[in-house]
């Protein structure tokens, strides 16, 4: 950290600040000029957390300069994770697609859905059995008789699925029956959910919030980390910013720049982002192009029908050239595509990515 | 609601939807010209909320043109609402000052703090037990005992008091001691937490999500007063932008703007929104200038040892000049500060407002 | 400036770094720590401003950590400017209303819009002769004959005018006949506009970019000041963010964060910002009571006919208000409305505040 | 255009819209409910472009639902425009590589990396003659100087060259030696540049203002349309958002997104959106997967004395790696790589685009 004196900053300022630094077991140097003098901190950052220094008197700013994250951080696991989704791996040597309907809304559209998926070539359903929804009067999603159903599919196609979790109360109800919980946007900094999450020891999607920077982003992760819970999957969305011709803006620097700090999976979300069918194709090769590992896709046999999000849903046509371009775009990116893979499961994420 | 038709769509298009539009009771008017058709929908915006129109085929966008809400709509309740928490209004023709510590961190400090704010002219009080924070390394509130704190204060200095509170299964306990329950701003979207919240009975501060729209913000009100429980106060308390010299920048056209759709009081925090000690009392006046029923202060009575926010938190010296730059600005703006009014609360803000 | 190095960096590349600075007359003074280390530049920015430390072996980030700016900053000049504008003062012991027409449309309207100003209490006009508009089939402005029309109501009325001037080979025109230049939100960062403008030797009106930093615009004040023309007023006038419901955001904050970094006066521009006639008046007062040097509007006679943004423009009725809550909370705020000084322009503006 | 009436509206308010849309030669459609009447407008959008619908009494809001840009339209050119710079083609059948210096600072360092690009496989050579920098004080490029040598190494590598031109008196002398011009982010508003540009008869290279809308790039693009001149070729650059952990966030969906609404090209600058070397090779192949129709990049030879945006630059290593990657996703997307093409470009963009 970096401590910024004020030009009217005296020397007992200074020496206050030195002091404080000290008697957390850090150290504290000098860089003394003529109109402005800083002081660099160096130690644990967890150290100097609770120092209110910017209150201190002649502080002007104080400037972080190392990540706040620990047990997320490539600086600890230099060596990339994988994160098994019942069989299925997502990690950064392969590609993997997730699909499936944005809401449950009967059996029988989740059935046709995750077959489209399936034949699409995802490896893991995806499906929203408890909906956040911004108006009371909107469809809520059909709770636990979602979830049961997603369960029946999930076992007849035999693919793991992951569905959103948006209570701490629903959490050991839907960790006993899905593959993988998601905490989604408008939940990324709901603290309390992500504790529980990380303590039902399931996989975890943690969708990042729509206005999170990526630090606050993987911060959160490091929260679902803190539970002892390693199994954690980052999903750009798309952020919000002022520009109205999409729904949101896909930031795919994010994956990157998030892979380049912390050892965990990136993946991105090419239908909640552009909010728009026609985008869906242009931005699931931008994904695979930019290095994320997997993407997480909405299909509906009958959008036009569709409770939610029916706008941008991939429908039958568009599968077989979401198949095409999966292939073309991870054989240039060379990525294989993920598929379930009996008998490396079983602890293979804890020994490869984590001793 | 306005459905804008393709320039490629046919005339089937255009008839599917009027039939779609006519089966949910609404009625729609075709404006059909040479390079576009433009469909107006007229009824009850709930009734269409369910109509995937967006994805029906020649539809190019879907624009709404009526609020959402309607529990807290000024249109249903064209007489805004006094709140009362305790025997403290808040509503459009006084101006309360609710002030506190920003986290409960021991009794001292909790008394202390307090003590400065009822001296500088609050009349409620606030204060942290339950912190929401970005690190699971940094300090997280004191719960349970923080609400004990909380409440022997409050009841020695005879005001009451609000607090946050951060998951559902802590409503209960926070709503059976404090007199409002405080939804904090990366919780404006936990529908769970609203729910509950609305359940409990008590008045609610709702904060706005540092980049939620006035429009979600409302809404999230909506979802509240749709539990039956319309005591709901909004507080703006600053947006996020890309501007890097305030924490978050205040937004004080929310104020009229929001007034002018709700019948709600609205309240602004000039401490969270600006970050910085020198800039809670420009913005307070500005507070009180642009119509805002109140503010929401942080005082600390040794802001160099706050465990949180210190370095916004008002100080000894600052309630002097708060106290004046309030009777001051109220005075220009015509408003009486609020102060605790005998016998007023039984029922006065049910019968007056909403009967 | 602060260069934080990579945890890989090596002693070589720290003693690059260190040479270089030394280089160009600075000093560098070195935090080892365990993991980081943290090198802290003292001596004057522009020394390092062409350093491409950034590319250096080694760094992970530079930070800047002092202002840019140097000519306007209020380190250098610690009272604040008064700019006069003809015998009008905008500074911190007055506040001044600026009002007129958006667009000189013609002369009758013109002429009505300046009584209307006038009457309400403004004691500088505005109007634009030369228009940035966003389409090339819009009203563009009436250019020099607009001008012209300016400057005989501006003779009439007995006040000085101030007009936008939106490319450098109008300078000279606009010059000859404005008492200030106004550099519009969509040429902050026209530099050589901002140059021509500076040598024209007129007081200058410097809106702030609706996407800029605060640090940005003054930085393009001091573009202006580097040319030896200090007589810079700047004006916040909303910024871009996510938020629909209001034509820009307005940032009150700015003004008292730019006053305590610049010696310039600071004012507010409530009609563009909103948008919205019903804001102009909240807005005004927010102004007023967040410490602003003065505010510009747009009053128009008849604005359902206007060329150019009427939905924002006040009308007769609101002037009286418009008069009435200006005397009010100039009152509150204890400023003096600024009016016209016989005798007092004579270079007292160079003499008390910057000798 | 929609208006939407208050619910307040006399019928008297609904026939004076009607009427005033009737006289400009529009036709309007009622569509009265119980709660809400909307008006749909029909007709030629500049027709309604002077109306002030916004002051008319009962007036709510006015909503544009048809796209203000005509000659850079898909509608009225459906098919993809090419614009050939010297003989190299930019346009929807290949992938334009654009590559060199940020800054011009001396002929050597041009040479070198005007070499370094044409061995990467540009066909386009880019350098920085006048520069738009924010502080008066840094380098400013070398002027007419610098377009020397831009010259003469565009004329020893046989490649034609791009630079920008940064105010309207500078378009001539840069015209007359440049095969294309470029108008910079901070100038996309300046609307006389704008015009002077499109006059001077070069293909056009126009950076989105890093905070404008997709709509307002195309209107810019309009604007130079409007000369006569439709060789412009747009370039996302990366948009403004809160996010700091990149320059600027590149917009990915603004490719597709432009491409739906106009015909004309759109590439990508993934040097300046991120503003860091690690992020500009995965930014060109989701550049390139997205369907953009080329990247322009820079190179430096020694990023570490670069007197501009050295940390960004591609240095020697960095480029066999990029030629080998847009072989690769040029290859996986179905595109040719540019190449100057003897012959074709004589007349061939009018007549195969524009007949």
């Amino acid at each position: 950290m970096v401590v910024v004196m004020r030009g009217s900053a005296s020397d007992e300022d200074v020496t206050k600040v030195i002091n404080a630094v000290g008697e957390v077991g850090g150290e504290a140097f000098v860089s003394r000029g003529k109109h402005q003098t800083i002081i660099g901190l160096v130690g644990d950052l967890t150290q100097f957390a609770e120092l209110p220094l910017h209150a201190f008197p002649g502080v002007e700013d104080v400037i972080r300069v190392s990540k706040p994250y620990k047990l997320v951080s490539i600086e600890t696991h230099p060596r990339p994770s994988t994160v098994w989704v019942g069989d299925v791996p997502i990690g950064r040597d392969t590609f993997t697609l997730l699909a499936g309907p944005c809401a449950v809304e009967s059996e029988d559209q989740t059935r046709a859905a995750c077959r489209m998926a399936k034949d699409a070539g995802a490896s893991i359903l995806r499906g929203g059995a408890y909906k956040p929804r911004t108006s009371p009067y909107a469809f809520q999603g059909l709770g636990e008789q979602g979830l049961d159903i997603l369960a029946d599919v999930s076992r007849e196609l035999e693919m793991p699925f992951v569905t959103e979790v948006v209570t701490p109360a629903d959490v050991e109800t839907v960790a006993a029956k899905a593959d993988m919980l998601q905490v989604g946007t408008r939940n990324m900094q709901n603290f309390q959910l992500l504790k529980e999450v990380g303590l039902a020891g399931k996989p975890v999607l943690l969708k990042r919030g729509m206005t999170a920077t990526i630090d606050e982003w993987i911060m959160a992760a490091e929260y679902i980390a803190h539970t002892g819970n390693l199994q954690v999957v980052l999903c750009e969305r798309g952020i919000r910013t002022y520009e109205p011709s999409t729904r949101n803006t896909l930031d795919v620097s994010a994956v990157p720049v998030a892979q380049s700090l912390t050892h965990l999976p990136v993946i991105i979300d090419p239908s909640h982002s552009g909010g728009k069918r026609d985008l869906v194709l242009p931005l699931t090769k931008a994904a695979i192009a930019v290095g994320a590992d997997g993407v997480i896709i909405d299909v509906h046999p009958r959008p036009e029908l569709a409770l939610c999000d029916g706008p941008q849903a991939l429908v039958t046509d568009d599968l077989i050239k979401l198949r095409e371009v999966i292939l073309r775009f991870t054989d240039a990116a060379d990525r294989e595509v993920a598929t379930p893979t009996a008998g490396k499961q079983a602890g293979a994420w804890g020994r490869s990515a984590h001793v």
